[in-house]
């Protein structure tokens, strides 16, 4: 009885955390000191005071059963209307309380931004390489994933975007700054990408949404990182606050349908009534309220940067074939053999644990997620030399 | 684009969140202290100290990275064994952590529950009158509710159930101690509702199973409620901590996968897949971690008893034909017409706010929802005579 879909997942299970398992496997034998693990993006900072001092003035001082008692669906509407405020402060868009729909992290805003736009049996196009998890993500509104190809300066192939779309394609699923290649989206590429959009839309005479994952929307090294609503009127931008306040296991972000989107009248609310279905019936209260107070305070996400440059000066001294990042805490150079799963395997013999980019969609390339200590990313390097010198 | 299915459903909102907004209403109109509201299910009681005190005490001392960080997508295996351990002590049943997935909530319990035994197309079976979510629920994971009929006293009845058995029933979905009724299933309900199950299921050959629903375990005013679990082998058991320890907001239950069901070995991970598709991802780190640390405390529920007992006098006294609940917080009289609608129509003029059956799925009667303080009901009973001394 029980779905042979499911069945068959279970032997699929995630690469990244079958690397993360070896990894822990072996820093057991060897200590963990010298397991060079670079596999899972998880922060490695901690959450910002601010949202521990409010988590604790909330126990203390907030009436239980109003602080643990049931948000409605939609999310507690104070903290909406503060994530509202926020988002029209930090990026002059009109967003109101009635636009924001608090989610389980992005992973839930993606769930329910798929389903109020499209039908099952529609396609959604992406760009790879990408977040593995988009996969069953997209199969799992019973939709189609089909992937556009990313230009070699890791910028959305625009031609390759609009070679996929047809009468199917319901949403375009972009992530920027992206996992895994660290490439922040620029104007340039953010206004032709609402152009081609904006065409085929008026063509078929509805619109094609944009669907817009930014849970690394605040670890931008550029400090330019565009804002993708600006540019495209159809866009459900959907946040996480697992990596700006290092709290992925709090499962706590939001849905923003755009002010002036084709539908934004009933988006939030559509939302709500996803969710009757799926059993999310939105996050937890408490950390709803807490977040709420420290929306726009992050993590200290210094770190991520100083490594990042560490990596990448060291990868290009080797004579890696390697983008610079602008944003996250991966970088995703080119393996030096054409199987990036047999570098993979070899990077092993050095401790150093990579993953390979077969899992993101695209062969030849490897991402490092560095977040981890300095000092260990620099412990690391002379095991990243002897795996680049096994290839001389 | 948007779906018309979900654009249907906004037509359709919630009749209990329609009165309770009326409620809201009229208490700003002549204050809330003159506003008998038994609309909503939501618990009036604080949750323990012990939890309050646990998350302060993660809050202070647990390393923030590893507090926050991703849990497994199953849950924290340190909080899956404790839950495990928990019921194998209370219940008798030798579960183990690989039989426990955490959830959020009964809701996410229920929605993973119904995805992983039975595929889309396939019936579910409930008894009326039930929960009105079971609709939602059920027709998000695209299969189809049937209702069983429940007898006078509000068992369920077998004779009923075992006409709707077919070859597409793939589940059968209770609610013990039940909301609306507040009947608790007993003993032999539960050993005849096992025996109508496992001649279905050998006659076909697969297994029926058995999806218990139980957010009202721990409001029992029998005192022997049975665990559905040991009456029947292949039994999901839907879990919340809502209303055991008052944190209906915080969103935080489990599945238990009952040890030696069919597909035991592998029901936990599907879940895990599941979630994957639908944005769950497992409820919030720290809610897990303090829940584990007070498993078998409860809020005070003894107000529900103490409710429960006053107003069931006053009904009776009044010649309302009603049952005497076994638990929850709910009570589920016969109106005095036979259109419920109507009734609690006319119940608006004395300031009484009750639910009509019909969202219940029958006719004819309506639900109190006793968990407001017992003042608050004692100040109510003048509307409640003045309301039935208007049907003489």
């Amino acid at each position: 009885m029980i779905p042979q879909q499911y069945r068959e997942m279970l032997s699929h299970k995630s690469v990244i955390r079958q690397i993360s398992e070896y990894g822990a496997a072996r820093a057991a034998e060897v200590g963990a000191e010298n397991v060079f693990d670079y596999s899972l993006g998880n922060p490695s900072v901690p959450a910002p005071a601010a949202f521990t001092a409010e988590m604790q003035r909330l126990l203390a001082e907030a009436e239980p059963v109003a602080l643990h008692g049931y948000s409605p669906s939609l999310g507690i509407p104070a903290v909406r209307e503060a994530v509202a405020e926020s988002l029209a402060r930090r990026f002059g868009l009109p967003y109101e309380a009635r636009h924001i729909f608090m989610t389980s992290g992005a992973a839930g805003a993606i769930a329910h931004a798929l389903r109020a736009v499209c039908e099952p049996g529609d396609e959604v196009v992406t760009f790879a390489p990408c977040f593995p998890e988009y996969g069953p993500y997209v199969a799992g509104a019973g939709l189609r994933l089909r992937y556009a190809a990313s230009r070699a300066d890791l910028q959305p192939d625009l031609e390759s975007l609009a070679a996929l779309l047809g009468p199917k394609t319901a949403a375009v699923l972009i992530n920027t700054p992206n996992n895994p290649t660290g490439a922040v989206y620029s104007a340039g590429s953010l206004a032709g990408l609402a152009e081609v959009l904006r065409a085929e839309s008026a063509r078929r005479g509805r619109p094609i949404y944009l669907i817009s994952d930014e849970p690394y929307r605040e670890i931008d090294f550029t400090g330019t990182a565009p804002y993708v609503a600006s540019f495209y009127k159809d866009t459900l931008t959907c946040y996480s606050f697992s990596k700006s306040l290092s709290l992925p296991g709090e499962r706590i972000g939001y849905l923003a349908v755009r002010p002036g989107c084709e539908g934004e009248e009933v988006l939030a609310d559509i939302c709500g009534q996803i969710s009757r279905g799926t059993g999310h019936n939105c996050p937890p209260s408490i950390i709803q309220l807490a977040v709420a107070k420290v929306l726009e305070r992050t993590a200290d996400l210094t770190v991520y940067r100083t490594n990042m440059g560490l990596m990448y000066a060291e990868l290009t001294a080797l004579g890696f074939d390697c983008q610079k990042p602008g944003g996250t805490f991966y970088i995703f150079p080119r393996a030096l053999e054409p199987d990036a799963v047999a570098f993979c395997e070899r990077a092993k013999r050095y401790d150093l644990l990579l993953v390979p980019s077969d899992s993101f969609g695209c062969k030849g390339y490897f991402r490092m997620a560095l977040c981890t200590d300095t000092d260990k990313v620099r412990r690391s390097l002379p095991a990243l030399r002897a795996l680049a010198e096994s290839y001389r």
